[in-house]
């Protein structure tokens, strides 16, 4: 079905599961690509049992899979196996997340498709990747933030190494995979060639941390958790008040210089502790002192419009409810949208990052219902006729 | 110049600096765009000036900007307007993130550069986009983990808001900004439509929250800082052993049945407060406790390589050190590569994480010192001679 969007017209098979995989194809069915998600009959995505709920749905489903459209189909039955590689000849990728080796033992390895379709583009995400010597492991979120040596980095000098709250591993590994699915496209719309896409998370969050790679590449220094002080630059960091922290980042001495007049201390420009990037990164210890000790008796909010007014970077540290309703998040931005669900009714969902001035983002369906779209599809795709889908389905095929 | 590789014959012109934006185009470049970095002549992109260096080049500005060529232009001065359009004219993508309407202010806005070629797409990235209350603010990226709510929910529940150790919020807006620099480059080749797209990183974190956005959107509960426990599962969490700590993730009864196996405790598995995920993951403290009162006179490894054994997905909480030297990270899947600078030398910088089986990334060339490529590109491009490239550069123009 061609739906409106920048990727108008075309075609995904969309095999995957939970997070990171349902991320990435998201992305392409907000661009108006015409994403099909196949689900197991009867159990469909595990996340459809993952909370929160609405009216007995899952959010957290609903969320990851608006603007698809849903299937069921057993890939494990003869049946189910020739229904697939049919829809993959005439479709552009197959996206999917399952441990690796799983397409392969269900007969559908990269090989199979492509003899069936030689311009398909296969995607894959995965923990540790498609080949390497922990290759075969599962790949939780948290696991990869803990082998990539981001938990290691993340928290306070005295802490323990402390994971991101969202599955940051999971999120970066659906872009990485976006990226490359839409280069072979682009190939694909030249030369007619297909690719095979190998995403791992643990390589994404490896990338992600490249300046911190860095340091230790190109110094040899192992960088450890400094809480929320960059290595960079300083006063780049939280900072308490009378009542609560906020964050604020003079990166540079002209900036330094505002603040120390907002402070009312012009000594600390001229002071040898701080006359320089480099020497306040080095005593950022006394900074911070002399930063919170002006801060003790003055609120939060208060500092972020005053900091902001003359053009200090600051910002209050909000926390999820008050992001939901920002006048600029929220409103302007529109990074939480409305969607009506057949079960769930109205609800509000996350909005998509990407802005496009000609051809905006729309969200025009709400996530399937297990199935919602099986007959729809396979008439459309396969002309697959009433009684043929009804068969199809008793035996458990659908 | 054509380069090989997936995006062979894209040509992208790169205004970015410092990390979002290069880290965009960096993608393009490491999958065979021909990325020209425009930088003002004498300064150059102030990343150059970022540590850690290495024979005095900047190895954070060499990992960013690796397989692209570089050329110095001033954009303030008439004639650099001009050569810019130029190259406008002959290009498909423009890359900029400077703060919103300094590219009005130059004189380059959308408009300008689709009146000198309708196809042209334009990516920026911004702290908070190119509209909305706050989008002449700047955005750095603390800002950004500020304001989305990654601060707030990211640490310990007695602890201060974190921030997430690496510039999250710069490479999550990197990778969208690429997104969607892609998918308006499939659609011009299908319609020969340009497109202008705003990406900011306030939305990207937000989009990257979703879960934790989708539980106060579904349920009215404002999710909190949890440590490194996960709120859908238990036991998923980092555990303290003899000798430091390591992650698990026991995300069905399954797993749980077999961790309890090895624990030598099948009561568990019957005990109420723990006979369900969901009750495990209200009970987490004490099941926590249990846990790690049985990890007291064990090593972290040895544990690691036990449960990975029995198939409980578990790992080892990396150091920088330890990722880049890991057999399957660095090894297997090649994720720091060696690059020859012409000043740096021989020195590792960060694979990429996108792995193609038909058209592979190569890194095939180190970032550009500055103005490296300058009279190469102006010949290729727009046949400007030696005379006018000298003439050009002593009145500061290039």
């Amino acid at each position: 079905m061609e739906r409106n969007g920048i990727l108008s017209g075309l075609k995904v098979l969309d095999l995957t599961r939970i997070l990171a995989g349902p991320y990435c194809c998201m992305m392409l069915a907000d661009m108006g690509a015409d994403v099909i998600k196949i689900e197991m009959p009867q159990s469909g995505d595990d996340s459809r049992r993952f909370g929160p709920f609405v009216n007995g749905e899952s959010a957290y489903f609903m969320n990851l899979n608006r603007n698809k459209r849903g299937m069921t189909l057993n890939l494990k039955s003869a049946e189910g196996k020739e229904i697939f590689l049919k829809l993959v000849e005439k479709c552009d990728m197959v996206v999917e997340n399952y441990r690796p080796g799983t397409m392969e033992k269900l007969g559908l390895d990269y090989a199979t498709l492509k003899a069936r379709n030689p311009a398909i583009i296969l995607g894959s995400i995965s923990g540790f990747g498609q080949y390497g010597p922990y290759h075969e492991r599962p790949g939780y979120d948290i696991i990869a933030q803990a082998m990539s040596g981001l938990m290691s980095t993340t928290g306070w000098p005295d802490g323990e190494p402390t994971r991101t709250s969202t599955a940051i591993g999971d999120v970066l590994g659906g872009l990485g995979c976006a990226i490359g699915l839409l280069a072979a496209y682009v190939r694909r719309l030249k030369t007619g060639e297909g690719e095979r896409i190998d995403v791992s998370l643990v390589d994404s969050v490896v990338s992600g941390l490249e300046v911190i790679n860095q340091i230790y590449l190109s110094s040899g220094r192992n960088p450890q958790r400094s809480g929320n002080r960059y290595e960079s630059a300083y006063p780049y960091d939280s900072f308490k008040t009378a009542n609560g922290s906020f964050v604020m980042s003079c990166a540079n001495d002209k900036l330094f210089s505002k603040l120390c007049e907002i402070m009312n201390m012009p000594e600390l420009e001229a002071d040898e502790r701080f006359c320089s990037n480099k020497n306040r990164v080095q005593n950022h210890a006394p900074m911070k002192r002399i930063i919170e000790d002006w801060l003790a008796d003055k609120s939060a909010d208060e500092m972020v419009e005053k900091l902001t007014e003359v053009g200090i970077p600051a910002a209050p540290i909000l926390d999820i409810a008050q992001v939901t309703a920002d006048p600029h998040i929220a409103d302007a931005r529109e990074m939480f949208v409305p969607v009506d669900h057949p079960v769930a009714g109205n609800m509000k969902i996350t909005g998509n990052q990407i802005k496009l001035s000609q051809n905006p983002i729309q969200f025009e369906r709400a996530a399937p219902t297990l199935g919602q779209h099986t007959a729809e599809i396979l008439r459309e795709y396969l002309d697959v006729s009433r009684e043929e889908l009804a068969r199809l389905s008793a035996e458990g095929v659908l």
